[in-house]
């Protein structure tokens, strides 16, 4: 059998992890592929980092487009990230005819309706296993073991920056800015977390596997997002002692002709898996009319986690060439004319559990003030705690609602606000909880 | 582009499910496929059970052998399980050239070898997703998602009676015999449930999985296997006191030249991910040299989880035969050339931390002498709990070991069991700690 030549593009943390493997690990692929995988070209524009790595001559060039542009080059692993050249790179790579593999989730998320469509049209695959939560299998199980399921909800925790900083609050009492720090020296956030912790990067993983579960073109605008930047150790506690642990979650729910498309957050039972999952690490439960509840957990990033899942889909494509097949698997899951356009409902229209604490001055009648203005709106409490005076003479009463609707939430929410007795902006928590729900 | 034609052998609760799945989710799998998946015929004995599906006319039949030859079927799935006639009906159709799905676990653990030889030998793919784990992508992650790394272990819980009946003595108190009455009256056991709680079940699982790991035959006969029927809610009560529940695991690990393969009752720590997957869910971790460890949750059984897992190699198969492809990924994970015979370990040689629990008389120097012994066999005590009184007058002292070996665990009891302030045969239970093993 002939081998298959690999190009790789951008060898920084993960490219270099698909070289290790590529390179240590050539034998075991080759005695489960039957040809060998032969890094044929690495990119870089740093050609002097210290890799670990001793590349044969030739191999290494600082001209990626030389790399695309190279006839013998049957897959480009792109690996350079981002929304700037790399675009224009695996463009380039499809136009030549090579078969493309990519990690980039702010790519696909932001422009790969039309990445796909060129890919279709020129008849390659665009692989991006690696873009959703590293090494887990979540494209894969959607696209493939899923098939005969019409999936009902997801529900994950897709961001290892986040849940570390979050793990840290609970466990150590730390404040976010001590769990951020800790967690940019470790190498875990970058210098600028925001795209992490504000909930961004998590948004880029949720479109893609919407679109995948779903058949609707991928939607990354209409996802509501809120990050961790404001969680406090103080709500960690308060939701221990109701039983939750909070985490930023991606939640998404099947409504039919809409779907529900969130990523804040998430209070959630002690007893569901996804509360277990802790550090860095990803998890994602998904619900389908025939399997009811998987979880699939793992490394969610990492060097040679998320290689790993590059090499999975490297070895996938090389499998279609080797068989002499393309287009096996639509790329976005469904057939292209069956993907549609579905509306993402607005977060005003969701119904939830509620989690609020409330500063207040210690006077008699706050608490009925308060519970008027929420029975007023229809949202019915479940349990209330009112605890000890904070230093500032205020007090925090903490409430769990029953089932409301957030756009009732929102309105009772600006009139409390307005109170006189109120010292500080209510925090509101959204919970998912059993009841109703299709948490494990 | 062209219908794929199926044909389903056994229309018991898992050939139920998949003529549902076939039926109810057609539309959806098309949009998915780009082609329909057309149920042409459906053999069973029982021609007038109930089923809750309505077959278009001369699609059912009780000729099994009819539908295998059949010309117009592209697929054979065989859910009569067992290994009587569907040896036979396989093979049958392996030689018709037809493309083949099973999930029949004790047939691909005690003859895989023999018939993947036949399909491979044919050109036809045989699939059998479904033989492990039920609708958790188990082979496919495998076979698909880590083929760019040497599996380091597995260890699981992959038989839904046996963790139900634990979870059961545990959450309840209940004894073995209450909870395997309840499994029975729920439809979770068998009237005969030797297959499950004697652990020849989760072998055969296991005999299969570790063949794709580690790209050896299957082998089922030299993995040791005890059962749960002797666990005790006693010891249930002396696990959880010491921070771990009992489960049913599968454990394998790649020693290199070796591997080791158990199936035994085995104390895990409650912050093991494992340790919560409670009634009849399945669940697995596998380690892997760049992916760490990933764990995959969800049914293991079950009418429609198991015939969701059929119809994703279904899928698959139809996939290759609308692109023209068969044999894309080797069998058994590794190309045929490439299956060695690899030695499973006797379990005398493994080395683990070991849970003993003795009942001896009341008397002075029992401890001495038991330590004694262990002691003089190499076995370090890493605590001792000597517990109240029980009505025969014994007493039950409990024991966690450091790592020791079983031969001489084994000697040891020996010893032990033969001193005179003995009441009863020590318990001795394995225990998968996190110091020096690879769990999560």
């Amino acid at each position: 059998m002939r081998e298959i030549n690999i190009g790789l593009l951008g060898c920084g943390t993960v490219g270099t992890g698909v070289a290790k493997i590529l390179i240590e690990n050539r034998e075991l692929i080759r005695s489960r592929v039957g040809t060998p995988l032969v890094l044929k070209r690495v990119a870089d524009i740093d050609l002097n980092k210290e890799r670990g790595i001793s590349f044969d001559e030739g191999v290494f060039t600082s001209d990626a487009q030389k790399v695309v542009d190279d006839p013998e080059i049957d897959i480009i692993i792109e690996m350079i990230g981002g929304n700037g050249i790399s675009k224009d790179l695996i463009l380039r790579a499809i136009k030549n005819g090579k078969q493309v593999v990519t990690a980039n989730k702010a790519l696909i998320a932001g422009q790969g309706n039309a990445l796909f469509k060129a890919a279709a049209d020129k008849g390659v695959d665009l692989a991006y296993e690696a873009s959703v939560g590293g090494c887990i299998p979540i494209i894969k199980t959607l696209r493939e073991s899923l098939v005969g399921n019409h999936i009902k909800s997801m529900t994950g925790i897709l961001n290892g920056t986040c849940n570390y900083i979050l793990s840290k609050i609970t466990d150590d009492g730390s404040t976010f800015e001590e769990a951020l720090s800790e967690a940019q020296a470790r190498g875990y956030a970058e210098a600028d977390p925001t795209l992490d912790v504000e909930g961004f990067d998590t948004a880029h993983k949720l479109a893609i596997i919407m679109s995948l579960a779903y058949g609707m073109e991928i939607n990354l605008k209409d996802i509501y997002i809120e990050g961790i930047s404001k969680i406090s150790p103080m709500d960690i506690e308060f939701a221990g002692q109701f039983g939750y642990r909070i985490k930023l979650l991606v939640i998404s729910k099947n409504k039919g002709d809409r779907v529900e498309a969130r990523v804040h957050p998430t209070m959630i039972p002690f007893d569901n898996l996804l509360s277990n999952v802790n550090g860095t690490l990803n998890a994602i439960t998904i619900s389908g009319d025939a399997v009811g509840d998987i979880l699939l957990y793992g490394h969610g990033a990492g060097m040679l986690p998320t290689a790993s899942a590059v090499i999975s889909d490297t070895v996938d494509i090389a499998r279609n060439i080797l068989t002499g097949t393309h287009g096996r698997i639509p790329l976005l899951s469904y057939q292209m004319e069956n993907i549609k356009k579905i509306p993402v409902m607005p977060v005003d229209e969701i119904s939830t559990h509620y989690y609020f604490r409330f500063s207040a001055a210690d006077r008699p009648g706050v608490l009925s003030k308060v519970s008027g203005i929420l029975g007023n709106h229809d949202i019915s409490i479940k349990s209330v705690h009112q605890k000890g005076r904070k230093s500032n003479g205020s007090v925090p009463i903490v409430m769990l609602t029953h089932i409301a609707k957030e756009a009732n939430v929102q309105k009772a929410l600006t009139k409390i606000v307005c109170l006189d007795v109120m010292c500080d902006r209510p925090v509101l928590i959204r919970i998912e909880d059993e009841d109703g729900q299709d948490l494990i």
